[in-house]
């Protein structure tokens, strides 16, 4: 049996895990053979394969990025595109296909599996961890640590100058690393997208703290939004999806701050930081158990389906539920680490 | 109200996390008063308290250690414990306790609280993660990380000079530590107390590495064994519970490893490396999470439960639980990380 | 012999180190008494002062940021600042004074010392390493640490998304860290104050770079300018010396060679992170030797001194060497990174 | 031209940056070709070669070891070994070769580029910063920050359990790491191979050290011995020189202060940890100049020299000058360390 692998979409701290896990125990335990295609469901799309076997996956469990590259094409909205991925697929003799990615990548194999004949199974991959079928993504772990150490790094410089330290975390569409890094590093303030924020009351929450001599961080999601739209069509420009944003939020939340309280305030923007390098021993862990659960899963036949973790377990779940909705951040959760604001 | 707070046992990055997030709320939300108890349960039995409030507890989330103090002292064991620590609370005014520990100082909180009408809740600490009734104790991910750093670290020297790397790290009775730093480090040979070890296989293990020209990186539990009795008798010690126990496992496998396979070998023990200093970003978020839950178990009058990790919610199960069996490696998860040995 | 210690500019980590090492050694060896002046010149100019004994520095090695906190406060320029700063000095019997700062911190205590009969003793702090009397700052080897491991996590998200990946870090005037921190981390551009670039160049390092299936990562001083003065002219702001300056130059860097190349472009933008947690160990060395040597120098009445590294030796310097002209990349030094450029 | 390059005796971290400014300056500037010789002198020895061009030295400018092996291998002490390297440099093509070792390493450079018509150039390595012809020895830093982080770790732990604990870090003639990670640390005990240490004096400072509520860390050298020669005798073994050593100093000394103090005493072995790994952003820096300017002695055919640290320039001097004697820690340093002992 030939096993074909692909990673898409943006990458994630463990995505190498995952394909050692997959290779190795292919390989050793089922006697598979596999093939890499390049850069997400484009390698499939052009016949553009690289040689994946155990050599191939020494040393990369603690790379991050990707062996295999990856990208966001889709071979759905190409024309002839099922046809093309078909065809490579039958030309490199591929018998089945684990497609690791978040959304757009699964929904593809998704919709391959269930209506085209090719055998996928997932893996779901997103930083931001917002998949709900999963209890957590590989990636996130990483992700949190780092911008944890950043926020840590900032208190005492903070305290010494008395000044307000905005970090803007990614999160675009959820507030999973903006609250968990912000409730691990002691944030006095946390903004996500799933709520928008009131202006006032940062600057209120800013202002008591300075009153009892500490200093302020204050810790945003990318996709954080105040509720004051006129704020918004002021400074924002309008997106891909033709939505209204603003762009370089810390950068923006920190002019505000000044502004309204008269303390001086600064900006870190981790950015891509956060996606790179080595992946955290969690997200490790995770990431090869996705692989070895991933391949065996193929060898059970039990296409369409996608590996997910349930407290310490590993299960399957339709990859179609990991498409269906976002895991956006449960109101109550947030309001539970408002015990630590201002 | 008036709560107290103590900890006891082992210490583990994140108590400081929790005694916060007890506090904070606790004062905040609820309007509660609190006394902390300094060394375990030393603190009750002798009335030595020490102040614990908004000022205490602030700064040290990301503090190692405990502010508390911590010991092994166990009132049962004591003459007139129970009547002594039932004094003390009473003429400090404390209402409810919250007991932050292991095994045997959750043991005394179910005792106090089921048959001598002292309300405690629980919080859950072990480094091992060996407590059956949450999915992770804070602190492990700490410990796991620092090892898997340290694996890290041994691969490249190995690799120049083609030596056995052996490390040490902890679990004298469960085999966690060892089995998620080795799978995140990629070591090449992982050994478990739940699983006695055959000298052989260790050996033909480290020579197939050689063999592709990697050099070997063991994991050995403290606690772990091998199978052959007569070369633990022959080199073994008593412990205090009257088992003959190998001292230094590390240190005796690199001699055992160099003798039959003719490799040099070199061990390094982490030893209380792995139990201090700055806890990860996730400890941080479960001791946290795990303090907000007890206050609140307090504030239900919820006695004699004991918070818990089951997926990504906190729950509350009743302190027994927890110290009715010790959670060990199952053995399909020790054989599923089998197909990276040798 | 009471001696009064304050912290003045932007804070480094090691601050706190440099004031443990004045302490415990003129405390255990010289038996002399201490009195701290919070927040720079500002606490002797308003006699705002903080206990400073043995338990005062105890466990503060670790910590970034100052005990004594900081200002840019200047008596010099306060009107009747010298005689008000000489007042507090003789209310609170302190007869001699640590200053520990940078050019401005220091040129204050140069002029008390040689004019004003304020024996002072200088300790040269600059994140930036700029200062030309001393082979190096402490908080600057924590500063590119920190940098590099930012570079470290970027190469592989790079390489995964073939994106130019732009880092921008602190150097006003001087471009140390951007070249240290981009020598240590494999950049494939750095960009310094000291030498304007020319945009074609960069955008041809940049291509080049990709030709061979790498990404590449810029890194730039904050203070790097374009050789076009148009440009700077265009998007450039006035700053508080009435020179026009582009701030934000990595994002603005980013959007540059997008625009030229074609090319996908992010930015990470660290901040005062550079500046912040706990020191590096060789920080932690330097800031404590320069600590013992200024209580010696204080011990001899060599007043009007500074402490400076040369070697691997620490020596006294008249503290006006250090004030007299930044220590700006040598052009041959930048030359020889040149060979890792594109 | 054509130039042969090996790295000889232990690992360090920085042999590749080392390796990759050779290549990338040497082909670059100058056009030259390279060869790799295997492990040591073994590779001339037996003219064992291996590829080293610019795709060689790609992406290793971070990771520990050395992609060029490693080995004790000494060629003066084999049989016609002169000869072999003669002719295998010959048959190879090989005009010059940069030489990366330690005092072995380097003896053998020194010896054919003087006598022998091998034109060398030697490039300092040593874990342990003892070589007298530098301020300082790409490795020692990394090694270092991961002792100095070790310690951190530690005082968090001995503290909630008031223990002494005792950390074993690399030295076995001179004391560096031991001194600079102690120091960094805020080590209460630092004993170093240099100077016998009195067993008394150090239960004397570990119990003054409980007297005020803190536990102590013991930082001790490998080579660190005890003044009383009775001990030594007692519990050591003759090492390969005919000495009398104590193997396990730490353990050793871990068990005479529980012995002497009553307190309890836990020992950590960093061992190989700290060798091995990602060097730290000053080695990388260090080792990448002397590699630059290691390839520029050859252009400029100045054989027989080595390159050096000097403050903050990067020097030649004759080999022989590494060789001659070894730097150990000055007895005026460890006394400005004592200020913090006890």
């Amino acid at each position: 049996m030939r096993v074909g692998v692909l990673t898409g979409g943006g990458d994630c701290p463990g995505l190498n895990a995952v394909i050692r896990g997959i290779v190795r125990k292919g390989v050793q335990e089922y006697g598979f053979d596999f093939t890499g295609f390049r850069d997400g469901w484009r390698g499939p799309l052009e016949g553009d394969t690289v040689r994946l076997d155990i050599p191939a996956v020494r040393g990369i469990l603690p790379r991050g990025g990707t062996i295999l590259g990856s990208s966001r094409t889709n071979p759905l909205k190409t024309e002839g595109g099922v046809d093309r991925v078909k065809r490579n697929l039958a030309e490199n003799e591929v018998d089945a296909l684990v497609v690791i990615g978040g959304e757009d990548t699964l929904g593809v194999a998704a919709e391959l599996s269930a209506h085209h004949g090719v055998p996928c199974v997932g893996v779901p991959k997103t930083i931001d961890n917002d998949l709900s079928a999963t209890d957590y993504t590989f990636g996130f772990d990483t992700a949190v640590n780092i911008a944890t150490e950043a926020i840590d790094r900032l208190h005492t410089t903070a305290e010494s100058h008395m000044r307000v330290l905005v970090v803007e975390v990614m999160g675009r569409h959820a507030g999973w690393i903006a609250l968990h890094s912000g409730l691990a590093g002691g944030a006095n303030v946390i903004l996500i997208p799933e709520q928008r924020f009131d202006l006032d009351q940062v600057c209120a929450w800013v202002e008591s703290r300075f009153k009892i001599r500490y200093a302020p961080i204050v810790v945003v999601a990318e996709g954080a939004m105040p509720l004051d739209g006129d704020l918004v069509l002021k400074d924002g420009t309008l997106d891909s999806f033709g939505h209204v944003r603003l762009s370089g939020i810390g950068e923006w939340l920190a002019k505000q701050i000044e502004k309204r309280t008269g303390k001086e305030a600064r900006t870190t923007v981790l950015g891509h930081v956060q996606r790179g390098g080595t992946p955290s021993a969690f997200d490790r862990w995770l990431a090869t158990r996705f692989g070895l659960h991933a391949i065996e899963a193929v060898r059970d036949g039990d296409f369409g389906t996608m590996v997910a973790l349930r407290g310490t377990d590993i299960v399957r779940v339709p990859i179609g539920d990991a498409t269906a909705r976002i895991k956006t951040v449960d109101p109550a959760l947030y309001q539970e680490a408002g015990v630590f604001f201002g």
